[in-house]
């Protein structure tokens, strides 16, 4: 996969409190970066996180997380957050991200939600609605794409 | 004041995650430790937080934090927060906060809490179990104190 | 004071991990938002941290802060950071700072910092193109600001 | 796998600042549980992190991290964290980590550390005091260990 494959990017800076003694930033806050980046893409197909899953009736759960550390990322550094969705199943769906600064892949992994009922915690289907957006957006090249920035 | 003077206190570890680049704890996480400390403060006097004040209609929001840096904590250190109530009002208490590595005092501050309604944001009495359990705790002098740890 | 008093603003929004179970921003958490206005207005007035100060021979300390919580952003809300420098002594100075969603005032406070020496810990005087390029800054008026964003 | 094929476990309690709006444990925080896990294993088998690995010449970068979520750890739970290491290469080695909220498995996982030059980033052999220390810990069986806390 590169960086030309998705067609939704979002930018943030690295702050002071999340860079380490060893300069770089803590393993553990690329996933606050992965869900910074989930949320806005959300936002960016129009299904704005957590009301408009909510009001299907549906409540997502992390299932499973991985993290591929390949260069780090230091404080001030300008991170390019990448993310598609890469598979839909019945009831969970697979994203796939990816930190770049500048061409310079950091970090990629994926994280995998499950559709659960918020009180048995069983698993559920889907919504459609939310389906349907994973789908046309990125059903579209990312050379179609209005919405990346 | 010094050590001597609370009653209570709890011990924690500097984190690596909590260490910035200058190889010092970053100056927000301290706010963190603060509570932590009352939050097992709650629990020494039997109000545990929250159930122990939703459970009495209170709902308690910080309203005023002061925190004064005198030495730095470092990662892996051992940290006694010192916590005592040091003002009871109508609606309204302060937490007085010490962090010591050892005998060296690092920082100090304090934390105004309002009792407010949920829903209206309005101040409300606070609870008289609250105050109570407050007052009791802190009436006994500190060599009397079985709690401590 | 008002927010039309500040010549420099910065815009955050609110993440996901930043929110606790009362539906609000844990009080800590204010302090990385501080931290992350006060980086941005280092840049703005051209003396970038940590490099530009560290190469004048200065290592800053945080010596104090203050917080007072008015109102609580929530989740996915949209900061305004602003930050001004209200006071320059021999070796420290304030920062004044106050968080805004649209034109309401959220939280306020300040940071007091001082420059001292990385080994000794000693004070000693600000260096002189930072206590500048404050003055300069903040000696134009708002309406003058070309900087602002 | 079960929790009794872990020599070393390290027991903490969530803290209100881990808790997100799901009233659960945001997703990207049980890394950091990994890492005071880790933190405190290094310190048990005699190899406290970082002094004793720099002083044999290393320097270990995260290099990969998986995370399985099965059930959600909530304020206030004490968990513990059960730390192994699963395999051990030339240059790097795993920990297998799974966190435990009394009987019940909350989240299990891994994490491969390389061992890396501090500035030409290159991969390097394990040193043998670290080998050691990790294959005498784990030889043993748990029901031999003294260790176990």
């Amino acid at each position: 996969m590169a960086r030309s494959d998705f067609r939704f990017t979002h930018r943030l800076r690295v702050r002071w409190s999340e860079v380490d003694k060893q300069d770089i930033v803590f393993n553990g806050h690329y996933l606050t970066y992965f869900d910074v980046g989930v949320t806005e893409y959300y936002r960016t197909i129009g299904m704005p996180y957590p009301d408009a899953i909510v009001s299907e009736g549906a409540d997502l759960y992390a299932k499973k997380a991985e993290i591929e550390y390949h260069a780090s990322a230091e404080y001030d550094d300008l991170i390019d957050v990448c993310v598609r969705v890469a598979r839909i199943g019945r009831s969970s769906f697979e994203f796939r991200i990816e930190l770049y600064r500048g061409e310079e892949l950091l970090v990629s992994g994926s994280l995998i939600y499950v559709n659960a009922h918020p009180e048995t915690r069983k698993s559920a289907p889907l919504p459609a609605p939310l389906t349907d957006a994973f789908k046309n957006f990125e059903s579209l090249a990312p050379e179609e794409g209005g919405a990346r920035r």
